[in-house]
């Protein structure tokens, strides 16, 4: 509940993440992670007219999936917490009207699921809500032809592209333990603090380049929480960025080495790990669901079981559109932080 | 803090609003508000390139000129939370990059402005922050060619059509009382519970008619608070939404009548106020920039002096965009409410 900083802050009550869903597209579902997935879509469609209905309908399905884990319906559910990157993040909009959960709909581009828990994590915190949903979703299809081209073109990428992950994450934030004797939910996994980022611009107007662009961001956010909490990067197990991809990462191991901060030897990018060696992505992966479903499937079950004790995470978010970047303006970017930590913890320093 | 009920909270160190600010267009500027805005533009493109680039420096201004009237800057502020109505919200972001203090975005179409007081609220008191902006912007001409037609079409209005007003509005949030003497800020006005809204869909898919697609969400939001709080809407002085103009306003004493709730004697829509008789705008205002100007510089100035006691405000939006209409889905719309009082009613029943 203490403010610990500027823009840093502690939650004293310790909201648990009892349960988290996820749902991809068929190329994450081949990529090192498959086997954590929830549900791997076989048709990108689902069946449907369009892949912004599937990309609709696979965000309702990953907070329908994260309920029924813990036995719960979204009648339970105080509000849900989310967004995704299409324009007037319909995706969410649409969940929203089907899960008639109360709904605070953000926009942070690729840092909304770190948005999303840390709002979701202070409002609960501060007594307003006791279970919320926070999500997350992308879609190859959707967005490449809303910022770069129609599919059809069949356009080469960049040395400096990512491609946008098709996936829905979420993470089920609860003020009690619950679904307990339950296989598939979490008894061990809190939200203990996290940091507001910023938007930072450095002056990069290449939308084929957006690791680069979010890099700033990244640093600025990750020097500022280390600095408020008095820590230094060997007190987390791991600092991991949304969808810096491979490019971006190395930017920003230099940013930070600049400020005498290193970083690599805890460092990992769910940008770089969805898509394992796979060269076709060229930098790796990016979008809203790329963080969403590593944190939920990867992550998440490695602090459940104790092999990973504290994590920092900040899904990173580029805030361009089409229309400013035809407009020539450069990329401003931002980085919400949130600190996720087993149980035994207890949110203190280890 | 306390919860009152499954989407309703209380605020119970009822944060303050110290400024406010609006930014408004010439045609909002000749209508019978005109003379309680702040700036009213001369030029809808402020000398820049483009109405996206003229709304972003709107907002920033807002934010900018509701600082000033407590003697405070950018560097001050813990947060700005908001958003606009355009593609990825790049006014609040790009406005965002050069306030420099954490950002919060959110979208939310024009019940942004709500969301945000909501937000702000419930982190204020849960002790996260101590003095946020919470603004909201929109902007004629880049609204038109965005959701509708190039304005070189000339296109003719429906007949339930609205204007989307040009102007950013900023409402400062504070745990202290601050600017006590300045004659420009308020020393009376406390924001002391809401509602959270969820999304509502009468199956509307007609783009020109926002109003009846939004009234059903403020219509749910309204009964749902009432209830909550055990309140009738004579417990208010007004009841107000934010842009269904002339026919949602009617559809919502409607929606509310055959729920039993009859709020014809205190309602008013900042839709219906802002343009006053113009028949030009049809039915009225609309937009994000539509509840914020009109609360910053019309309602919030008659709490303070304690001509009204206490308000409902619901920024109603509609969350389509122009692919979803495209592909026949119909408008998925939500209210979020928040009740701001003057400072002697305490908060409590009157």
């Amino acid at each position: 509940m203490a403010k610990t900083g500027s823009r840093s802050f502690e939650l004293a009550s310790k909201p648990r993440i009892v349960s988290s869903a996820s749902y991809v597209g068929k190329k994450e579902g081949e990529g090192p992670l498959g086997d954590r997935f929830d549900v791997i879509m076989k048709d990108d469609t689902l069946g449907l007219k369009s892949w912004e209905k599937a990309e609709s309908r696979m965000f309702e399905s990953a907070v329908r999936v994260a309920l029924s884990k813990v036995e719960r319906t979204s009648e339970d559910l105080d509000c849900l917490i989310g967004g995704d990157l299409l324009d007037q993040i319909v995706s969410a909009g649409f969940a929203a009207r089907e899960i008639r959960s109360p709904f605070i709909g953000l926009y942070s581009a690729c840092s909304t699921i770190t948005e999303a828990l840390m709002i979701g994590g202070m409002l609960m915190d501060g007594g307003f809500i006791d279970l919320a949903a926070c999500a997350g979703s992308s879609h190859f299809s959707s967005v490449e032809r809303q910022y770069r081209f129609p599919l059809e073109m069949g356009v080469q990428p960049v040395p400096t592209a990512q491609r946008t992950v098709t996936g829905a994450g979420c993470m089920l934030l609860s003020r009690e333990a619950i679904g307990e004797n339950k296989q598939k939910c979490f008894q061990n996994i809190i939200v203990s603090a996290g940091t507001m980022g910023s938007v930072e611009d450095f002056g990069i107007t290449d939308a084929g380049n957006m690791g680069a662009a979010m890099a700033p961001a990244a640093a600025d956010t990750i020097a500022k929480h280390l600095a408020d909490f008095g820590r230094s990067p060997c007190d987390y197990d791991r600092i991991i960025t949304g969808d810096l991809g491979v490019f971006g990462s190395d930017m920003l191991f230099e940013l930070l080495e600049k400020r005498g901060i290193g970083i690599r030897s805890v460092h990992n990018d769910c940008g770089k790990l969805i898509f394992g060696d796979d060269k076709s992505v060229v930098c790796g992966g990016s979008g809203c669901g790329c963080a969403a479903v590593t944190l939920a499937s990867h992550y998440l079950p490695l602090i459940e079981s104790g092999k990973l004790k504290r994590i920092l995470i900040l899904a990173t978010g580029a805030l361009l559109s089409p229309v400013t970047s035809m407009q020539g303006e450069s990329i401003p970017a931002i980085a919400h932080a949130v600190v996720i930590e087993h149980r035994s913890n207890g949110g203190s320093e280890r």
